[in-house]
């Protein structure tokens, strides 16, 4: 299995990504393909010991970064790592892209260099959502701000294979968020796209309400992406000032201090259970090939796991499950 | 000044209801009409020592519980509490009006008995969100799933009302709930609602991202009431579930209960900071008459709080603020 990898993505570039795929070539027994500056990668390559048959460096001399404008920098920045990356997913060369780098050109180089699988009117990033219970699928999570009722039932049977394939879930319950639980509640958008997924062949289970989103109410929440982005946002929003909040209180005197210090290990796991990071990045699902945006602040670690995540988008053959399970639907 | 409180309205009714109102009028000096079963509001008005001059019994034969279709409840049951309740403010024979009751109703009466102000096409549900900060509006709250951008500048205007005027913050921040700081970020509404607002008459400044809204960034956000819902809905959802998952942690062995028996005091003052209903509920601005929507789940506490906020409506004429802030915009 061959993984590019855009060196020169996420926040830290090739100090973060080349231990990552490092990792991940040393784990995993894949080839990682490293994309970009390749001066900085071979000087970040020194630095570890690596199986040198399984990694190949392509040097790139051109980089998108997050100021430049997505469907600009895709059109005009040929050599860059993140267009080169994608050019080899496409010609078969390599299995997999993940990128760390610009979400919105990494989106318009999906677009434009892989295409949309035939019948995917809307490819939609599917990130995971932490809960009580494990991980949700958020689908879409910020690729179309404007969505129809018809890109609902895709993004069901989009999230539905993502579910039961590679996350092992069976039979993934799979609901529309909502303002309301019953049928008949929401705006015309969410209203309409009750309907046509009611007569889905995924477990359709009807609305979440948002409440009920944290607790793992749903294996799969279809939404548009606007919707989608002001969840996962407004999540990380208040998970950050809930514990910023806490941290004030549990340090206000030498008390409360020592009773955080032995609370810490539990405040650690915690926070390990709701870090997404650990599941690795969001797919882009609908385009043709296994594409994963892995956050800007990525570590090492996060690198690693959304390489992780890539191969088993690969084993499982997502890209064509997606395809067969399209097809169907316009034949049905 | 005389307030009407719906005294069925609420998971419990009157037995948090009557003493709700009586601390409001003992405390406020204010008169309290309470609308409903008069043996069950005098049953309770016994338990409690009370100004008997500041308090009124109607007695109601009907009552609009939370199984009620809203629109066919108003229309049908023009005995119960809340049509009889929301008849007093329309008559003049009451200043104000709360109730805990079926929210679909009250807003759906609050449209059809007491009417929209002139030229706000939508009224809007206008809740606190405690943040790090303070408190900040949101609005809509959720009484309208489906906006045009022109409402987002009646929300705002109503929102600006509201914080100047009864929360006393100078010239308030008004935002856009949206996917992206910059114009040109979001959906076909916020898009096109960024450009009205650009123009008003009011502090607007920008977009807020999700991420940024529990720290108070904004002091109004204004949004469609299918956005507005899910960010309310979520913020409980995640909080609790912060809360219930620190808990398990924090209770796993007789070391870790010891710790946090000592920061009990920190985590109860942290979450007093963030109980809403600290604050009262939410007023559905836009109507022609001062209407609070208070939780389903009030306790006493929640509902004098409620009764407060609504003396403030009053005192600071929010109703004709709105008026001639509307009026003003049609003559631009």
């Amino acid at each position: 299995m061959r993984i590019v990898l855009d060196a020169m993505g996420g926040d830290y570039g090739p100090e973060v990504t080349v231990p990552g795929g490092i990792q991940a070539a040393n784990d995993y027994g894949i080839n990682i393909i490293f994309t970009g500056d390749a001066d900085r990668i071979r000087k970040e390559l020194q630095k570890y010991d690596y199986p040198k048959e399984h990694v190949e460096v392509i040097h790139c001399s051109e980089e998108i970064n997050n100021k430049d404008q997505p469907v600009a920098a895709i059109r005009r920045k040929k050599d860059s790592s993140m267009v080169v990356g994608l050019n080899l997913v496409k010609e078969k060369k390599a299995d997999a892209i993940i990128s760390a780098g610009n979400t919105g050109a990494l989106l318009a180089g999906g677009l434009f260099i892989l295409g949309r699988i035939k019948g995917i009117d809307r490819p939609a990033l599917a990130p995971v959502y932490p809960t009580t219970k494990g991980v949700s699928i958020l689908i879409d999570g910020g690729a179309n701000a404007d969505c129809k009722p018809r890109n609902f039932l895709e993004f069901g049977i989009m999230g539905n294979i993502y579910a039961s394939k590679v996350l092992n879930i069976k039979s993934p319950k799979i609901c529309i968020a909502n303002i309301g639980t019953e049928e008949g509640k929401g705006n015309d958008i969410t209203k309409e796209a009750y309907k046509l997924c009611k007569d889905a062949k995924f477990n359709f289970a009807g609305n979440v309400e948002a409440r009920d989103i944290p607790s793992g109410y749903a294996d799969v929440i279809i939404t548009d992406g606007f919707t989608g982005n002001i969840i996962l946002k407004l999540t990380e929003g208040i998970a950050g000032t809930i514990f910023s909040e806490l941290k004030n209180e549990f340090t206000k005197n030498t008390l409360r201090k020592l009773a955080a210090a032995i609370l810490k290990t539990g405040l650690k796991d915690f926070k390990t259970k709701f870090d997404y990071t650990e599941y690795g990045g969001a797919p882009f699902l609908g385009v043709q090939g296994n594409l994963i945006k892995a956050h800007g602040s990525s570590d090492a670690k996060a690198i690693k796991n959304a390489i992780r995540q890539a191969t088993n988008f690969v084993k499982n053959n997502v890209v064509e499950e997606i395809s067969k399970e399209i097809f169907r639907l316009g034949e049905d």
